[in-house]
């Protein structure tokens, strides 16, 4: 049984299964970031923890193209946290909050076990929203940056090891600038958070299409989770447009696939560390 | 140290304080409901946590003057929770959620030690929002309905014995009507959901206002959290519409207090079981 397929099919209405959901000109995005489920103290800095706890919520905003705006914060912190570590828990987000302009408006702090931060974004929408769905046959998929490094620092941090401040399990980095700027001529799109091969696997399928690749991706770029890199599609004719984008931006640009009829399988194996 | 204080005040700024954030129309709160600290599952059924955790953040919409609309669903459930479990928690969220009328348009759902349910309410701000702040000197105070049982409810399910199903502390028991009736004519509002006491000093405090009792309270209606009835306050000048209003909703009309200048020390003690 898979709890969440679960929860969310009981959940399902015409609003769900995008990285936020669209009211009124605004988008609605809420995660949860937890202790020993998302990250381990371990890990990274209470800092970094409250940093990334915003900046996973963030990437929600930017792929529906939308503006983060406001933020309502859930804390759950353990009874044993001092002074100086709540502070430094409210830097990592206060920092990223003000870093995107994020007002933070309310929210509600409790006594735990342990660290849970569950985030609202309220974000303003662009000119019109980007969802999953609206892909077409013959579009191009393509992401941003380089997969594949967080699946392998997060072998690193469970082998014990700490990771470079600027590593992307540690401090996700997002193309909000690029994606903005591209996002007129975008089709759909979605943040790789559960892997490119997960995540372009829900694209497709609540799309009814499928792709033919256009290059080999490895194993860590096809497996790699909590990459908040950005995967999404355009009509071919705007190629040199997104490729001219992505080189002002200076960010990387891999147009992946062609999408075509019939239905996706998993191109490769599916891998648990 | 009180490190939701400490939190409450590195991230103040002006729209904080009230039971929900208002912007652009709309009022957006956030409860969280967390097992052991909020509730345990020996005292109320799945379906009975499912539908408190929807009604207690309904609760702060209704006080700020604003029907809710739409909820964001943040879920941890513990590893060994069963199918059947799962879908009478749901049952309990999606009861009250039909209710109401509010749509769940998303969320994010883990996997982890406990239950623990994080709740985004987006409402529409009815005619104008209600808020703490605004009382003025000779308004009056009254609260919504009887209060002290959910104290004693709370004393039982601790001595290990069960709640009748109606029991406030196992379903809170909202005012919508007789509220959204009388919210023209109201200056201020707010829940209580830490007890009378508690609740009445905060709203003091931030009016710079005392007050004069109009009659005694005892220890329980004082000291009772999570009673979720309300408390506001008028122009004395509205007294009698009021009154009419809580009689054809048949909601108990508690006048207590009239507010001076000075400043509100509590009244009678605090007390911990």
């Amino acid at each position: 049984m898979d709890k969440e397929k679960l929860i969310i099919k009981a959940f399902a209405n015409p609003i769900n299964g995008d990285d936020g959901a669209v009211v009124d000109g605004y988008c609605y995005s809420k995660d949860l970031f937890c202790e020993n489920v998302h990250f381990k103290r371990s890990w990274m800095s209470l800092e970094q923890i409250g940093a990334k706890a915003m900046l996973v919520n963030i990437s929600d905003a930017i792929v529906m193209n939308s503006t983060p705006k406001y933020v309502l914060l859930g804390l759950s912190l353990p009874k044993d946290i001092s002074f100086d570590e709540v502070k430094k828990l409210q830097n990592g987000l206060l920092k990223e909050a003000k870093k995107f302009d994020i007002q933070i408006i309310g929210g509600d702090t409790i006594s735990d076990d342990k660290i849970n931060i569950s985030l609202t974004l309220i974000s303003k929408i662009n000119q019109k929203a980007i969802y999953r769905k609206g892909l077409k046959k013959g579009d191009l998929l393509a992401f941003s940056g380089k997969l594949g490094d967080s699946i392998k620092g997060l072998k690193i941090l469970q082998n014990g090891f700490f990771l470079h401040s600027n590593h992307r399990s540690i401090r996700p980095n997002l193309k909000q600038k690029f994606f903005y700027d591209i996002a007129k001529k975008i089709r759909v799109s979605m943040d790789i958070s559960d892997g490119l091969n997960k995540d372009l696997s829900r694209m497709l399928a609540i799309n009814r299409l499928s792709v033919t690749f256009l290059k080999k991706l490895n194993f860590f770029e096809l497996n790699s989770a909590e990459e908040y890199e950005i995967l999404f599609a355009f009509d071919k004719k705007y190629k040199a447009y997104i490729k001219n984008m992505a080189k002002k931006h200076r960010v990387k640009l891999n147009i992946f696939a062609k999408t075509k009829t019939g239905r996706y399988k998993y191109y490769g194996k599916e891998h648990h560390f």
